[in-house]
């Protein structure tokens, strides 16, 4: 995937549809405080381990937020300064070179989803993910949980759980790639077990902490079953 | 820590110093996309191990936002909804029970900070966090860059920088705690190292990937040096 990136313009946003700040006023041992966060559904992510090509399935995106990051780095002013100091400065900035490359901002992350249907199980919704982001049909059954944790905490707090799931070639069913009318745009990474302890710590490739978390759980507690070395 | 929180009013935000979506226009491969992000530094977080207890040293904290999570599964409609729906809603809510109490806001995390000091090396902010949240003073030469990552990519994306310090009781020169006049109400935990795993996979209590990653991390790469089993 070499996605190509262009006519950046960023604008304040008064009224997202995506972010919501809300404001909590409480006390805390009598003392009155208030802080702003937003609202967001909890989610799943899963660690996929192919047992017949000894490979860990990842997937891999495009993501404007991070992409964002790098491009205001490359930037002198923020955003915010620019809308502060008016119109007339944009066309005038400063640069530091050329804006970084899309791949900037493209992550390699798990496959996950977000716990937004009440009636589905956690373990539901992971098994949706798995089929539509990397093209696998997992029984709920092979689904076992890793932990739980809290991100964002700061903002959001929401809850991640992490799945492990085993698939095989045979329970591959189609190609994966999320759902393209909804505007995903997700590419399916094989990373082989032997190389993923030097993929997992290779600052070049941005990931999420979730990736280095489970490739870690998985070289700690699945090693001996796929005879490998523990040492990272 | 037994911290009290009452007086629980949510209210829409529609302009928060801390919390501020832009939006950003951009072509990927020549179709027209936008996406709300928001903006907010770096950080770095720190895995502190104390050499002389073998315990490793984290903060716990009240996280608004996380407790915020818990309240709204106790409490039938979204702040969004009872918005949406007018005031006189809002006395009559139905409840399940009461509401979580705060332990279900107070996480577990690396002692933390924004990189938002630019004269500053990313050693030099972890230093003063180590000295201000958990009262070490240790040297920058001290500090071991673990890897870095991408956190919260769907909204911020900004980058985290793990480090690792060996601290020792002899570094010990305060009570740490945070800025208390900043509003920071930071408890210092220590966990014995023989106590980390059952610790960092108990998901009553509540924390952040950071604390599950490190931990792992440093069970792969200082357990011989500590002559710990590395099974988990």
């Amino acid at each position: 995937m070499m996605d190509q990136i262009s006519n950046i313009q960023v604008v304040p946003c008064s009224s997202s549809n995506y972010l919501k700040p809300f404001r909590v006023h409480y006390s805390q041992n009598g003392t009155k405080k208030s802080w702003d966060f937003m609202r967001t559904h909890d989610s799943v992510s899963v660690l996929i381990f192919n047992t017949t090509s000894h490979c860990f399935i990842l997937v891999k995106q495009f993501r404007p937020a991070v992409y964002m990051c790098e491009w205001e780095k490359h930037t002198p002013q923020s955003p915010e300064d620019k809308v502060k100091e008016g119109e007339e400065k944009e066309e005038s900035e400063e640069s530091h070179g050329d804006p970084p490359t899309a791949a900037a901002g493209v992550t390699y992350e798990l496959c996950a989803g977000l716990v937004d249907k009440p009636d589905l199980s956690l373990e539901e919704i992971a098994r949706q993910e798995i089929l539509e982001e990397c093209g696998y049909d997992v029984p709920v059954s092979k689904l076992r949980k890793i932990t739980s944790y809290r991100s964002g905490v700061g903002v959001t707090g929401s809850k991640q759980t992490v799945f492990y799931a085993e698939v095989s070639d045979d329970n591959c069913v189609g190609e994966g790639g999320g759902e393209p009318q909804e505007g995903e745009l997700i590419e399916v990474v094989k990373v082989p077990l032997q190389e993923s302890m030097n993929f997992a710590f290779d600052e070049s490739l941005p990931k999420t902490m979730g990736v280095l978390f489970s490739f870690m759980w998985f070289h700690s507690n699945m090693a001996p079953k796929y005879k490998i070395s523990t040492n990272v």
